[in-house]
């Protein structure tokens, strides 16, 4: 890795994304105990930080490669990140899906202009379904988090915090497949090398916490986590840069991960996703840890169903 | 009224407020059918523009006055406003409250250091408890929409987007008490002189409406709107405005404010009240009198009861 890739990448995304606001409030801060830098990519395109992976993953393939287009098995943030950003490259997309995932993804994927094949719900049969897929079309895979360029494009994110900001102590990331905390372990290493990196996840699905602990990665036996863009676990392009780079990982209680959201919900008046509200509550966990420090948090998105919310 | 007073008005609060960022949204401009620059107040200190009438307000008294206080009946952002405003400016606030207001309201009025003062809950009980306070204080009354120097600082939200955006069509902000409606037409009125100024209100509470029609200043005999800022009627110093500056009010059905807070939650990732949606709401009513043109919104604010949303 070195920072010419990095800075490559970015300017590649450029174009095809949002440069997000980062946001700062007083009353948080007061709350915290610290200075806390929100990079808000809720507001990014789709409403996550997976544009920028997506959209790295697909501007990197050759031009024969593109003609063939691009497959992904997701239900999530990253579905809508493929369909939107093959779609202003002028890519095909086929995103599969099970078939009893919620209308309104599907609905997402559609907007953006993904092709929807519907497989039965079960990982196997969604991993069989894009093998298919990717036979038949010659289409080139795209994964949610344990690819290259996809983990480089996250990485950009942390860069334009950092440019924005050069003087962060730590930066902390939601981890569910490792993708973010990774990138963003590359960005600060590179740009902020003296800034830490800590990745922060819920106690229910803490895959990633045991992983940095044995050496290998880990699984979880449930996820009975409201932060489900992070039920996923590491994968062996990512693991490594992780454990390389990450200071460690904090755990956090779900009924914290509720608090954390509606705290941000109403104070900063926008709306991020569980996902990202673990990260802040991993703060307000370890007040003494971040005690006047300046603390840099990925918002990961804010893809959020309003009909379903947890608070009250 | 001339443009020297607006503009040392927004000098004279500048200090005590922020510069709220103007948003603007793609997807919605393409539901909309116009492009829609949303001045976001919700991001205002306190989360609204109250804010801004309130500091100017209290800026606006001299140091007696200022030695004895202000006072003012609301349990809504007013009250709030002029805790936060006051207790910035180094002013005594006594805010008179129905002894059964909400408890949040009632937090968010102490966190800002205003002192509560209980009465019955009838418009009444509150008009006679705070002339008695008048009485035994000196202390300064304020009114949440119908002063002048309140109307004045509200204002300068409207003056802050014409900078920002020269050439808008016209400026929509929702109408309650008209304060907002006024100051915002008096800085259109000065500083974009060929921009239309439009009022939206609920049909439910289509009071300044109907005060339009038969110019006097009309009642409602129910309020059974979920815009719960926008259930007071216009008053003495800001109908006068309003008639002689706006061009219309455009009524909004309660399953319209419904959707259109929807669509800005959804797709902007911002939380707004309900009475801000009403504003946004009137242009998705109303497109073909929109197509293509420049809008400005004024979103009021953002404070709203997480556990009582209207989605799903």
């Amino acid at each position: 890795m070195n920072k010419e890739l990095l800075i490559q990448t970015h300017q590649r995304i450029k174009p095809f994304i949002h440069k997000t606001p980062v946001l700062t409030s007083q009353l948080l801060d007061e709350i915290a105990g610290c200075n806390v830098f929100f990079k808000c990519e809720n507001f990014q395109k789709m409403g996550a930080f997976k544009m920028r992976g997506a959209a790295n993953a697909i501007l990197s393939l050759t031009d024969e490669e593109r003609q063939n287009g691009v497959v992904t098995h997701s239900s999530g943030n990253f579905a809508q990140a493929v369909s939107l950003a093959a779609k202003k490259v002028g890519v095909k997309a086929y995103i599969v899906m099970p078939e009893n995932a919620p209308q309104a993804k599907k609905n997402g994927v559609k907007t953006y202009g993904g092709e929807i094949i519907e497989c039965e719900s079960t990982a196997e049969a969604r991993e069989f379904t894009a093998i298919k897929i990717q036979e038949e079309t010659k289409a080139s895979f795209l994964h949610p988090s344990n690819q290259d360029e996809v983990i480089f494009g996250n990485a950009t994110a942390a860069i334009e915090l950092i440019e924005e900001h050069p003087n962060l102590d730590v930066i902390i990331t939601p981890v569910g497949g490792g993708g973010l905390l990774a990138g963003t372990a590359l960005a600060v290493n590179q740009f902020a090398p003296n800034c830490k990196i800590t990745g922060a996840e819920p106690m229910e699905v803490d895959d990633a916490y045991r992983s940095l602990k044995s050496g290998k990665i880990e699984k979880n036996e449930s996820t009975n986590t409201i932060a489900d863009g992070l039920k996923t676990y590491l994968g062996d392009r990512n693991f490594p840069i992780i454990k390389t780079l990450v200071d460690k990982i904090i755990r956090v209680e779900e009924q914290e991960i509720k608090e954390a959201m509606q705290l941000i919900w109403e104070r900063m008046k926008i709306v991020v996703e569980p996902s990202s509200a673990v990260a802040f509550g991993a703060v307000l966990k370890n007040k003494e840890e971040f005690k006047n420090k300046n603390v840099g948090i990925i918002i990961s998105g804010g893809n959020v169903d309003l009909a379903n919310l947890p608070f009250g």
